[in-house]
């Protein structure tokens, strides 16, 4: 991983070699980069977060077999107990759950097998941001009329949540590499700042202009007719197409509609959830009042302040332009549905 | 002023006092009182925003020309001197010229008239967080058919802003002290968390159940039924009842349309601005980057970054249920204009 390209993370070596991972919770401060060995230490980087995303989870737990593997064999207690430690490093990313389960099917085939399947996957990732960008920045281009587009975006969806590129920030990356963006404005995404901290940090590396925004001058600035379409990620797509992702971003689809701006969902095909029928059977988990109170560890509000903290939001298909996967355009203006 | 009621500012003994200050600088970490006896120390005091808020500062303009005779005498090159520095304190604020003015034009009577003065200001400031409280409780009590009311509410409204209760934090204090308050749910309004520093700490100072949320909060709890009405202030209105206020306001007002819940403006009748017919011609301030790159003193952004930082935005008035100001209410939902 030189200093030129971004991938979140990778294989480094040959059969004796080790995971190499950005660091992301030295980010923006210091770019570090881990060398994983072995499954514990591996576990570890993914409980700590400085692994995140669920591709990029998925990707460091198949990888993760491979070293559970070299150290243990196809088989046996031990061999079970780490992939399940694996397995289990974060239990609601089905993601990460499936790709261990993936790679451990090739145990038996032997570590080059393992290695090969978890290379694979990486490279299925790779492929599907690949083509949301190009997707995504199609669509973008035929939707808006200008040679330069400004783009608004939430939270980190780029290569760091990924492998390389991401879901929405791969969009952004594809237009600037295609000469077509003219500015990317990133909105921090309070409370945990991964907009300020990780896009901001992207965007810097990928040599796209940009600024960065608090959350709430997003709405305002697409009325003032500063952005012309807002691309984000999602957490889950309802089979209507209504979109859970990070919160604000169902006020930033409010100011995109009362703007007259399209606001397009950029996500892989295994976020459309076929089993949820609409955003009202999305349950939304509420983080506690720490992360509202203090930031960057200092404390913001009085002592004993309570706060209401939910992590995301649903916006309704009604405000939701397209969705974009690595497979195909859901256009939910043109009454499709993604399920 | 003792623990129990919270008046921002006064004079505090006879012709000999001082003027007795909440320095806003130091919450919500210290509550520390200021002993102000010159004019200097109060303009100081304005310039580093230990008083804030166009009527509290006024009524600390107005105090501060009484320093300004007991110090200097009724006229001369240092009287003036003294008025002409207060007067620029803070040379966008035209409430602060304006009651430094009419304490001044006390002057040729002496020191007890223009004291006396300063205090007649600081008592109409009174009555008209008084007037606003009641008049903004009665609407909301009206529009919301429930017991008990759940508000939002944006930036520091309060006490704090004016001399005691403020504007919209006032129509929350009456609802509280009528027991008709459920619970506030106040906005940390980034980038200068005035909701998590001030209006946190004074709905804990008086006794009113809370919960603080990040700004892009706010739209999705009230699409999730979690408040009755949006109550905001203002910084100025035009005649149509366009309403600019601290940035976020207009986001919370998309948000409330789309809830069906009241969006409520409760400013002074001197925020009202006859001269300008609507928000078009309201100039956005962008307050630089620093403020949004940065957090209580910590970096929250890589070094180089730039940001956009509108400090206020412009809510047009189809959004706005009603204007409250201290002398009435304009129901902009029954097609009634400010001016």
């Amino acid at each position: 991983m030189d200093g030129g390209s971004l991938r979140t993370l990778d294989w480094a070596g040959g059969p004796d070699g080790v995971v190499e991972m950005v660091d992301q919770t030295a980010l923006p401060g210091a770019y570090t980069v881990l060398r994983i060995d072995n499954v514990p230490d591996m576990v570890a980087a993914i409980q700590r977060l400085s692994v995140r995303g669920a591709p990029a989870i998925g990707v460091a737990g198949a990888f993760g077999v491979a070293l559970a593997v070299r150290a243990h064999g196809t088989s046996g207690p031990a061999f079970e107990a780490a992939v399940a430690s694996l397995r289990q490093a974060r239990p609601t990313a089905v993601n990460l759950a499936r790709m261990v389960d993936r790679a451990a099917s090739k145990a038996s085939e032997g570590f080059d097998a393992v290695l090969a399947e978890a290379a694979t996957i990486r490279d299925e990732e790779l492929a599907a941001s690949h083509a949301m960008g190009s997707l995504g920045a199609d669509l973008v281009l035929d939707l808006v009329g200008r040679a330069d587009i400004r783009a608004m975006t939430i939270c980190n969806t780029g290569g760091l949540a990924a492998v390389e590129r991401g879901t929405a920030l791969a969009v952004i990356q594809t237009l600037h590499e295609r000469g077509r963006l003219a500015e990317a404005l990133a909105l921090e995404t309070r409370p945990l700042l991964q907009g300020a901290r990780l896009t901001a940090w992207e965007l810097d590396r990928m040599g796209a202009p940009h600024r960065l925004l608090v959350d709430s001058a997003g709405p305002f600035m697409l009325a003032r007719g500063q952005a012309d379409v807002v691309l984000t990620g999602a957490d889950r797509v309802a089979a209507n197409g209504d979109t859970a992702n990070k919160i604000g971003t169902f006020s930033l689809a409010l100011g995109a509609r009362h703007a007259g701006v399209p606001f397009i969902v950029v996500a892989p095909e295994s976020t459309v959830d076929a089993d949820t029928p609409d955003g009202a059977g999305i349950a939304i988990e509420d983080r506690g009042t720490d992360e509202v109170v203090s930031l960057a560890g200092a404390s913001t509000a009085p002592d004993g302040t309570a706060a209401a903290n939910p992590a995301f939001d649903v916006t309704p298909a009604e405000f939701i332009t397209a969705v974009v996967t690595d497979q195909r355009v859901v256009r939910l203006d043109q009454n499709q549905t993604p399920a």
